[in-house]
């Protein structure tokens, strides 16, 4: 399976994505979910992916190639000229579906799981910044201030915690330490999410990453959180009140 | 959905399942998903139960049923006069096996889903205290001292406390925190588990209940905990170190 995680608070944006990928648990493989483009100072994208891996690699390629074919001069629509993210969404929902057409009834067929989903988050000049969460079928809904983050995957290991803190005004700081900590949980839980991860922070209005770099396992800011975060659960459970009547 | 956890530690067994059904969200209803016998001094037994209710049901009443013929003077194979808990846990998943085999292809035709699972914890004199995970096709596993606790439904939520916390050596209010915390990180991001919440205590050697209860919204010793337990999260996540290199 995947875990994935993208919050969207007032001051920018924190994605954080493991790399594990599984056919049955005797088949794991490590790909990388996170997909970066930035064209400085003037939009920054990210997508990461869970589900089927052929559909989301296909959709990658897909959007990857009318990037290549509009830097070789040809007239097409791609995620860096798209007017707007509303339509950077529709451009990746649309490939999906196309995906999906292509595949979908020799994979049910055989009683494969065609779902899939993305998420998708950025910044273009002259726009909010913004996340989507596409769907198989192409179609998409967008974070809003009341539902600041979307999980894709293993969500429910991790979810309590984003429920509980995550909240627009948060710091970004803070945000990045929510990621973490959900993403720690889950680790914990499932053996289909594992380590490295992939993390990248946007920071609103700068149109380019402040971050984007790979979590491994030794990493000492995440085992930090990691650590104090398990202290901090453990010394919290010791201090709770007595549960018998 | 559901959610019922049973921790099964050294000094004896916590059982906590919620009331809350569903065919839908627009078709929500409460039904007691833990079911209790006691024979004082003797035997003691309990089974929760999760999954497509009429299935669930029907096992329920036919080992009521039973009990009730044996009652009744007739030679009869029961829950309370089967020999060891292994038999019990032979018989429930015989009684799965014979409401599976009635309804499992119309079910299916309909593409309902007819998955249910079981725990069953107690202890006869005699025996060792013991929980047991029957599942949709009878078979059963046994909770050990590496995995000392079960839960069936809605069980991803509240599964990260439960791996850090518990442990055969805690002590039975420890193991009633547990529960409790389970069950509140579940209740608060899963709309289809609600409360009011069964509860039940097992101290080994008792072969009778110590607790068998309701625990309802307002119930001081439930509420203590969740806000005590939110309130040490939000502290620990305050205390966390920077994330940001």
């Amino acid at each position: 399976m995947t875990y994935c995680v993208a919050i969207n608070v007032v001051s920018g944006i924190v994605l954080m994505s493991d790399t594990r990928t599984n056919a049955g648990v005797d088949n794991v493989s490590r790909f990388s979910k996170m997909f970066t483009w930035e064209v400085p100072g003037k939009r920054v994208l990210a997508l990461m992916t869970a589900g089927n891996l052929s559909i989301t690699q296909g959709v990658i390629t897909r959007l990857k190639s009318a990037i290549m074919r509009s830097e070789n001069g040809e007239e097409v629509d791609t995620i860096l000229n798209a007017p707007t993210m509303v339509d950077v969404a529709e451009l990746v929902g649309r490939e999906m579906r196309d995906m999906q057409g292509r595949y979908r009834d020799s994979m049910e067929a055989e009683s494969v799981s065609y779902n899939a989903s993305i998420l998708l988050a950025g910044q273009r000049r002259g726009g909010r910044q913004r996340l989507f969460l596409i769907y198989s079928a192409g179609n998409f809904i967008e974070a809003t201030r009341d539902t600041p983050f979307f999980q894709i995957g293993e969500h429910k290991y991790g979810k309590p915690i984003l429920d509980r803190v995550v909240r627009p005004e948060i710091s970004l700081d803070n945000a990045v330490k929510a990621a973490m900590v959900s993403m720690d949980s889950t680790l914990r839980s499932n053996l289909s999410v594992g380590m490295p991860l992939d993390f990248a922070l946007i920071k609103r209005d700068s149109f380019t990453f402040d971050q984007r770099r790979r979590i491994e396992a030794d990493d000492p800011v995440f085992r930090g959180i990691s650590t104090s975060w398990s202290d901090a659960l453990l010394h919290g459970f010791d201090s709770l009140p007595s549960a018998l009547v």
